[in-house]
């Protein structure tokens, strides 16, 4: 198992895309296929277009990549067979940071178009497939050039570190002891990045397009929610103990916090109506284990694995924040500690990440 | 000074883009830029659209890669601004094959963007870019989907080694000594192969839409004539010493060929009026020097430096179709030797390559 998100971080300054494709992800997928493939095919059924271009906004460089948008592509193929209509041109826009892999996922669509022509038959395409670097809180498409927008575990990273966290001392995410200055902080980043999202996607999208966002997120309308914040509080244990060991300054650790916001249905609904160009269509809350394995294996051993697995999981998204707050050095010992920590958590209590996923269509 | 050309090998057999950016090819770039403006900034005045998209196909992977379309855009914003139009929405489509290293050019792509932007002013743009893997000996863009077509130095690639070279044995490309069936079956190659880029790009191209072309070519209508079948004649020169030495077994120098037609301007002209969807609006024969540092440098010690830039130029082309067919150990072999004949050949005459630029615009 590797990891569960997209970091996102915006900025010219040497911004990185660490893509990770986990099983976590493809299990989130998975369970919100059918909203997304509702949307596409309604989508489809209402205005039969003869091109549809579908975008994957952080689509990351793994086995999960081409995932998602080739079971759209599918959903659509069913419904054009079935109606006995012509297929339309599929053109796949895929978009991550510049720093991502896009090499090697262009090395792997010649054989994926190659499957989608023996799986679909003759009559299946043409599906064009282009890579579109940049970062998501900025226009990346032409104007009214897209019928479907599709992102998965990618938007709860923020474009940047909230300003005013001076008083998260102890903390490097929100936690129950955060002030509520710091938790504003984080919700002000969030609302300035989603409504700029939205703001974004609302021009490129054709009016009648559909857009389908699954971010991880929490139940509560608490933004210092266990369900959200446990994860990075764990290594918030690990980073302070190494703190209480003189392994790490104190002013170094206090100085580090996490860019990313986990937004409540609610929170996510609020901005998607502030800005006025969708309506939603559907909002929905799942929940899938830290370890995604667990819900397979049903041993013993599982829980200690599970452990190693959401540290290492955990690892590629956090490893490179950490790097370049704190330097290499310390890198293994954090984790080493960390996996102890999830492990022993992990066999005492059910441990979960909950998706908000949205469903909208451009008005207009 | 690199190579000269990008190579296109298409299938999908483990295909790879060997693109180069050389001064040869900045130089053809320079020197065609007049007529690809004249029919970009043309087209801009006649449509005025509030979108458009330019598509370079075999762009390849360095400092020439987002020279000249970021030319094109700055020649069409000039004409935008002494016109007081807004400025339309760019999209620059950068195409080669899947090998292609797109992650650096997608790097490079913030700065250019920066640049663009104090460059032309606020009312310029946006300007988005995205990368298209494939052949473009095959769609790559959805239907009526693109305004201009822009390619150099690319579309002298074939798809494949021509079938029926059986009888080529002693040359590695068209030559003085080749069979007429040698001939014809590499013109044959650049007949099916440029006829089916022309139907792909007709579908792409809106009515109106803009192409313009440059190919390494001749002037002469002999196929096997010296201005453009000389340089690889050298390398037949040095492959054959070795075969005389034993270093080369006969029978592997007999099957080798290399997967290249150069085109003279009635060729060209032929198979775009055989294919029916374009008008010409210029035919163009332009030529350079083997080493374009040649003409700035003036020194006697050039001819003999030429040799070695002349000889590491075609090395970057020609090594991976060497390697594929003698194997690595002979490599560093071939191009000593190949540079010192070069560079003595140069030293006597005057060396140049030609190419052959069309421009033209799609009916309808």
């Amino acid at each position: 198992m590797e990891v569960c998100q997209v970091l996102h971080m915006n900025g010219g300054r040497g911004e990185k895309s660490y893509a990770q494709n986990s099983l976590v992800q493809r299990k989130v997928i998975s369970m919100t296929k059918p909203i997304a493939e509702e949307a596409i095919t309604n989508l489809y059924r209402n205005t039969f277009p003869a091109s549809l271009a579908i975008a994957d906004l952080g689509c990351s460089s793994g086995p999960n990549t081409l995932f998602a948008v080739s079971e759209l592509v599918k959903a659509v193929d069913e419904v054009r067979r079935k109606l006995g209509h012509q297929s339309p041109e599929y053109q796949v826009l895929l978009n991550d940071l510049p720093g991502n892999d896009f090499n090697a996922i262009f090395k792997s669509i010649a054989g994926l178009q190659e499957d989608m022509r023996k799986q679909m038959g003759d009559g299946f395409g043409p599906c064009f497939f282009t890579g579109v670097p940049g970062s998501f809180y900025g226009r990346l498409f032409q104007r009214k050039s897209l019928n479907f927008v599709y992102s998965s575990y990618s938007l709860m990273w923020l474009s940047r570190v909230p300003e005013g966290l001076e008083d998260n001392k102890g903390n490097i995410y929100m936690a129950g002891t955060s002030p509520p200055s710091v938790l504003k902080a984080y919700y002000r980043q969030f609302q300035t990045d989603f409504s700029l999202f939205l703001k974004c996607r609302s021009e490129e999208l054709v009016a009648g397009g559909r857009m389908v966002l699954t971010i991880l997120g929490r139940k509560s309308e608490d933004p210092a929610s266990k369900e959200c914040c446990y994860i990075w509080e764990l290594l918030t244990v690990a980073l302070n103990e190494m703190v209480v060991e003189g392994i790490i300054e104190e002013e170094k650790f206090d100085s580090f916090n996490i860019p990313q916001y986990t937004p409540s249905p609610l929170e996510v609904e609020s901005e998607v109506e502030k800005e006025g160009s969708f309506t939603i269509d559907l909002l929905d809350v799942s929940q899938v284990n830290w370890d995604a394995y667990d819900e397979e294996v049903h041993q013993s051993e599982a829980f200690k694995d599970g452990g190693y697995n959401v540290a290492k999981c955990m690892r590629a998204v956090a490893e490179p924040l950490l790097v370049s707050h704190f330097g290499e050095a310390i890198i293994d010992e954090v984790f080493s500690r960390y996996g102890e920590i999830v492990a022993n958590r992990m066999s005492e209590e059910k441990t979960e990440f909950v998706n908000v996923t949205v469903s909208m269509t451009r008005k207009g």
